[in-house]
């Protein structure tokens, strides 16, 4: 078990979900603030490997609904997370042994580990998505059988509703609609599975590895060290292939909110060869990332845009003309690659009319 | 005890509702329909007078909601409102004594009636409205004390909601958010209450008002009496008043949606004065009637359109250019013009700049 009880650690797991946000999923600062808040009380998060948790122990997801925005006006408060881990134990009609989180990526990696150092009931370092992604039927427990109903939904002002819906997609639709007329910002649980459920479907070791991520960018940038070298070292292993496919300065950003989604296209210029054109596009999260109009990383594998002397990764809102970046390319975890995962999170499913191709493949010999 | 045990019944009901509904509520007919098909089945609606309902009794009410047209393409079915009553009566741990209507006005005042056949728990004569309204806060059960909440909303492929909201407003938005959602569509239950708080909060006597209307129009017609004196007969009790507001031709109608709202004016001509212009707004239902730009008949005040040979009621859609018809005046029942009820169901509830004055005040000496 990992107890999360220091800040340099929670701001390292920041970085790393902010990289696996791909672009999207939320600024985790909020959740940073949070779980400093909890930890001055006293109170920490704590992580348990998959592999203690008991086939039949039962665990929920809980997560944040709804546009980044309103959520930094107005911070969740604690009474409500403890609210919703009462209601959901009442919904459910039995204790939660373990909470999961919903999304790796970004803002919703922290949720989980705030509402354990709140009820100290573990988080399990596993998520549903091990990146980023807008949608809840994109998520392996939607994929692989674990739905999102019944989906319990709260917010402040002790507005609350129950979702029970036929498919995933739908389920979706309706959170969201909820979500809207209640101003964009929800708290939110849901995908109740057991324990034996969590360790077919879910992405396992997610958490960790934000840690992992955040803490080799932070120390080889203390130490001096070349941050992209060890960064590579990191995530290249346990079967997964990163890669840097571009270095170069933001020329144009064009970005769109339409039919509730995040839209864009990032330009670069190339910084050794100003006659390479890299695009980067948005929806959402980094959709497919191409070096003169050639793919060179598509989803589900992971484009993260990150900052060229740093190494910090950027979320898409924060990156603007004239910046300098380096982009990363990175296999997707094993199991979103699969034929069936890629019906829900391949290409098509962001209107991109490309088949999957692995990052490796696309960048093979180059 | 009323037994609705013939069509004749059902469609003079329908009659009256679509009367009562005020140029919206929808057409009772597909309600109509419905309650046909309970009856060829030998299974007959009951109303029960609202005297006879124990004040501990538990009541419920069930309604449609969302935009008429999706419905009449696909009809409610017996499974779907069989599952409605379970599972109401599983979310309240208790048994349903009696169904209320929510809106006696057009399409929702055979809701009851349908459930009451196929169920055998009696409808109460009473509603929520006395008329037709657009928005759940404008019942008389909110506005008087009794909640949406919980609202429990069900389509016919499975999805289902509950909804507990903090107001009458919030709680009418998040069901509004969930019916979009899933297409527009949905049947409903909500407004729990006891027989007491049924006796001080609804609007009594409306059902067995509906039959009343509708046979009053049929029977002059059918016998060739003046089919307006005896509607102006049948309305001018019980200290309420109704008056002809105006004998005329359709000559202009503007109609929109917008903001989830069917807008629209209605123009006409006077038959013994063509000098004179009278005009009807439409917000879902019709709102206000003017006489040569001097307000007439103004919310919750009622106003209807008829057919000027028939005397058969209209709903605002079924208008056309060139129609020859009676503009109706009658007063709502005394609880609407409560001045705590005018502060939901008032004219300025529905963006028209002026104070509330009643009918027969309006009227009076022309």
């Amino acid at each position: 078990m990992l107890v999360i009880d220091n800040m340099r650690d929670v701001r390292d797991m920041a970085r790393g979900a902010t990289l696996l946000g791909t672009g999207g999923g939320g600024d985790p600062y909020i959740g940073e603030l949070f779980i400093g808040a909890q930890m001055q009380r006293g109170r920490y998060g704590k992580v348990i490997d998959p592999a203690e948790i008991d086939d039949d122990a039962f665990l929920v997801s809980i997560f944040h609904l709804g546009a980044p925005p309103p959520f930094v006006e107005q911070l969740v408060s604690e009474k409500l997370m403890i609210r919703i881990l009462e209601r959901a134990q009442e919904v459910a009609g039995r204790n939660i042994d373990a909470l999961i989180c919903a999304e790796i990526g970004g803002f919703n990696s922290t949720m989980p580990i705030a509402l354990s150092a709140i009820s100290g009931i573990p988080a399990v370092d596993a998520d549903g998505i091990g990146r980023a992604f807008p949608r809840m039927e994109m998520t392996t427990f939607s994929i692989w059988g674990v739905s999102g109903s019944p989906a319990l939904l709260m917010d402040e002002f002790g507005n609350e509703t129950i979702i029970r819906a036929k498919d995933e997609r739908t389920c979706e639709n309706m959170c969201r609609a909820v979500c809207s007329s209640l101003g964009a910002h929800l708290a939110g649980t849901g995908f109740q599975m057991s324990g034996r459920q969590m360790k077919e479907c879910a992405v396992l070791g997610t958490v960790t590895q934000t840690l992992e991520i955040g803490r080799t960018i932070r120390e080889a940038r203390e130490g001096a060290e070349d941050v992209f070298a060890e960064l590579l070292r990191c995530l290249n292993k346990d079967g997964r292939y990163a890669r840097i496919l571009f270095d170069g300065k933001i020329v144009d950003i064009v970005r769109e909110i339409r039919d509730g989604w995040h839209w864009g296209r990032i330009t670069m210029r190339g910084l050794q060869n100003p006659d390479d054109e890299f695009t980067v596009e948005l929806q959402n999260e980094f959709s497919v990332a191409r070096l003169n109009g050639r793919t060179v990383t598509i989803v589900p594998d992971l484009i993260s845009v990150l900052d060229r002397e740093s190494g910090e990764p950027r979320t898409a809102e924060s990156l603007s003309y004239g910046q300098r970046v380096k982009v990363l390319g990175y296999s997707a975890n094993e199991i979103l690659r699969r034929p069936k995962s890629l019906e829900f999170v391949g290409p098509k499913c962001f209107g991109i009319d490309e088949e999957f191709r692995p990052v490796e493949e696309l960048t093979a010999g180059t």
